[in-house]
């Protein structure tokens, strides 16, 4: 077929398809060759050329079984109006337009941001879905969290005798295990992000545990002079609780800096094991990564208190 | 000008376009009066018919002061290549296109991600940051909600006594204040989603509050059943810790249904009311909620248990 003929050809068939802008070019067994498009045929200087020579032969494409998160980050990183479908025999099956990888970057992140808050992905929107069908969503991993918080309770419980005896250490758990878990929840998701926008490979691990490790340091210490600002300020000046003394402020900032800087390498690390084990990172967000850390910033915090106060 | 004379320009200038796949038409002042395709250009019967009878005056354009975001979601939902944008006399200053969308829904969806995680959006990627900026992105919310916690810290205190009196009450704090921070960054998660795809409008907040109703009784009876099983099944029969009465389990289950319910609502309702203020409702998400309803759930443990136990 000449580039003239070409032409022609998109006029007759044209109205139907889906995109003219660009022409998939196969060879008598339907395979894919290559390709061209109607800003190359328009702008042809001669329209008598065989679309064998006219065409360019690097046609990138993507299987039937392609991930659609992958085929819309191909779209989105090449620019392209449509990417062709083959089949195992390098048989042309179809197109997948730019039109649909807009949906799909939209529909993926909406699952990533609903697998971060801890429910179960949705197809429909919140106005269609039932009662019923949200609760489906939601109960699996509120139910799981509950019964993993009995981790945490099992700590809390074997330290007793020693909250009993200073009281005033179980004001600050809240504090302590919710710094952790928003810590923790920062690094996971710059991650988690990160990884399926394919800015991050598992092969930058050590490098991503190395970053995380300086910035924890930076916000671990600074939160630890700011928390012991405030347990001055507040708790002793303001409210005069007396069972807060300096020592007790000393072991709050020092479970401070230690949690921000466990939560940090742990909410990093997490989302590179899920992708190692073939999961996906999403699940390793928010909610999960605050129970791990919720247990493990009571841990260090009874392990400090009891070196420093009993 | 002609059909054919329209086909000849974009041959003679479409090599230096960004696209060439829609042409807009301007009058003699630069003004937008409509625009044509290369698919109706290409596929025209008659090619010497003018322009002006030929082309769609219904011609979408955005203006330089409309938001990147409704820009992207507009080229999404009309599946156009591109839109012509106009200043405010209506004359044409450029045009934004497919691969332009993508990347605002990609970026858009980051930054959503990120302040939801309690961070300031950055403009560069994780491995091009360096630590300080890291740094200076994160730090900020982690102190605001580090400071907003001595209000769970002060509750704390103003119950001791009783905590003192009934210690095994304090094991199941975490695990309360955990599952009412999920309960709410599920909802909060979800609305602010729906809001961000133009799925949800202000309007919308009664509907939404009534099926949140609904969709938290249903949760909350469930996890407070399964909590009750879990108290007697792991705290009584495995543990053997006493102090974990019927009573305890009743305190601890009636807060969990009540947690559930107080934090699904105001999950809902925080991100119409920062859309109402005209900010960001991403801001209302995960580290926020829990903050607010770490302090709900601590008063409804306390008063239910002051009812019940003392």
């Amino acid at each position: 077929m000449t580039v003239a003929e070409a032409i022609e050809k998109i006029k007759r068939v044209g109205t139907d398809s889906e995109t003219i802008y660009t022409s998939y070019v196969t060879d008598d067994k339907k395979r894919l060759i290559g390709y061209t498009t109607a800003k190359d045929l328009l702008l042809a200087k001669d329209s008598t050329i065989l679309i064998r020579e006219f065409m360019d032969e690097n046609v990138i494409s993507v299987t039937t079984e392609t991930d659609q998160e992958e085929v819309a980050q191909m779209l989105s990183k090449y620019n392209f109006i449509a990417l062709p479908v083959v089949d195992k025999e390098n048989r042309m099956v179809g197109i997948v337009t730019y039109d649909d990888a807009m949906d799909i970057i939209e529909e993926e992140a909406t699952e990533d941001i609903e697998i971060m808050a801890g429910m179960s992905p949705s197809d429909t929107t919140y106005l269609r879905a039932t009662v019923f069908e949200i609760f489906k969503q939601r109960i699996p991993w509120l139910s799981i969290l509950m019964l993993s918080a009995t981790f945490t309770g099992i700590i809390i419980t074997s330290f007793q005798n020693k909250l009993a005896a200073c009281v005033a250490l179980t004001a600050f758990i809240p504090m302590l295990t919710g710094t952790g878990g928003n810590s923790g929840t920062q690094s996971s998701v710059t991650v988690i992000r990160a990884l399926s926008l394919g800015e991050l490979e598992l092969s930058d691990v050590i490098k991503v545990v190395w970053k995380e490790i300086r910035t924890a340091v930076l916000c671990g210490l600074t939160l630890a002079i700011l928390c012991f600002a405030k347990i001055l300020i507040v708790d002793k000046l303001l409210m005069h609780n007396d069972g807060v003394t300096v020592y007790v402020a000393l072991v709050v900032c020092l479970t401070m800096a230690l949690t921000v800087l466990v939560a940090k390498i742990i909410g990093c690390l997490l989302p590179f094991i899920a992708t190692k084990l073939g999961a996906d990172p999403a699940v390793m967000a928010s909610p999960f990564i605050s129970t791990i850390v919720d247990a493990t910033s009571l841990i260090i915090y009874f392990m400090i208190a009891s070196a420093i106060l009993f």
